[in-house]
């Protein structure tokens, strides 16, 4: 009884009608093993032509919903992980009390100058000396977040040999240089992810992800880092729940 | 004192190194009038050639941060409306503190049968009656959020006859049905505007963009509506603060 026709007199094209009733069909959960009707099913199913089939399912594709595995079908891709929007700061507390195993791994370590966009997040001289770190983040061996972490120098002098995989920053901020920290602001921002990036993920350039970027205050409320971290949206998702 | 030079070493390709280097002086703000130098002069101040540069140029316009003005020159785009993220669920009253303008206007109101998505969501039977309504909304006068609802007819059955642009829908479904909200649960991901989507908001398809879907609940905890809403990504950003 659902809407799982195409509709010929439509302005719609067909090959969009047909993604949106292969989206829903992804979406219900209902696919056997996960996996997708072939090309010729669909051609047969909906009377169309291969090369309508074949838009809808490379968009759906590119689009971060499906994947297709070479000798074995077209399958849609695992559920998403799931975070509290509120809970974002802590993912890695959220994570282990949800079971979820979160790994890094830092990819990047040096002492740098500062990006224009650095100078005004953390209202510092460009000549000020930067920490920066760049870390993948596994969530169950997955890398979903590239982070990459701007702090000054004059915070933590040699952070960039204290940073260990096995142990959260703000911990080392705290326990080394007696950092601690009050609040954060963050941005959030859709954007598309750039070659650079998918190869670090070993995801597909071109997908969605959410931009994060974080100003970290400390209790004098004096920024002391900002951050960015790229959160592959084909396998991430916020929730969050709000009373009226 | 800033990164602004090319490193010829570096694995990284010239182009994406310009790149960063104009997304850095256009997240700035110190560009005279938001323009950008010509493809002369970049290709001057920065010793590469007019292919490099119209690779990075091309890349920043497809994600959203230039536009190009036939016979004006590039531009940075303006800055991105924002929203606190706990407040989207009542971005009208936000907008309306902030003194910004929202308006709205319908563009199709329809009985239909639901998607199996909206079955799901909605918990309801795939042969009941959905109001369906599709709406976009303009802040200051540009339209940035793409709107699909779908309430069942057994809540409130006239209500596509009900609907007003100038009447917020919640208020509605209360006077007119009395039905109040007592919560609603959001998912948030990142997706990419189709061109079905690009055409409705006067904007490039491809551009990276929030997808929000949101399950509400009456006071019984009975889910009564589901809504889907694309928000342009080029121009809305949430923004959030918490305290450790």
């Amino acid at each position: 009884m659902t809407q799982n026709k195409l509709d010929r007199q439509s302005p719609i094209p067909l090959y969009y009608q047909l993604k949106e009733i292969l989206l829903d069909l992804i979406k219900s959960g209902e696919l056997e093993g996960g996996r997708l009707p072939t090309e010729e099913e669909l051609c047969i199913r909906y009377s169309v032509s291969r090369g309508t089939v074949r838009k809808a399912l490379s968009e759906l594709e590119s689009e971060g919903f499906i994947v297709t595995e070479a000798g074995k079908g077209t399958f849609a891709v695992k559920p998403k992980f799931e975070q509290s929007l509120l809970k974002f700061y802590s993912i890695g507390r959220e994570m282990r009390d949800l079971g979820i195993e979160l790994t890094s791994r830092t990819i990047l370590r040096e002492v740098t100058k500062p990006t224009r966009e650095v100078i005004k997040f953390l209202g510092i001289n460009g000549d000020e000396d930067v920490n920066k770190l760049i870390r993948v983040r596994y969530l169950e061996g997955e890398p979903i977040i590239l982070e990459t972490i701007w702090i000054p120098v004059k915070f933590c002098s040699d952070l960039t040999e204290k940073v260990k995989d096995d142990v959260p920053i703000y911990d080392i901020l705290e326990y080394n240089y007696n950092l601690k920290i009050l609040k954060v602001r963050e941005m959030l921002e859709p954007v598309i992810i750039n070659e650079n990036e998918a190869s670090v993920m070993e995801c597909k350039p071109g997908i969605p992800a959410f931009l994060v970027e974080r100003i970290t205050y400390n209790l004098e409320e004096i920024p002391i880092e900002f951050r960015k971290s790229i959160i592959r949206g084909d396998r991430f998702k916020f929730t969050t729940e709000m009373y009226r």
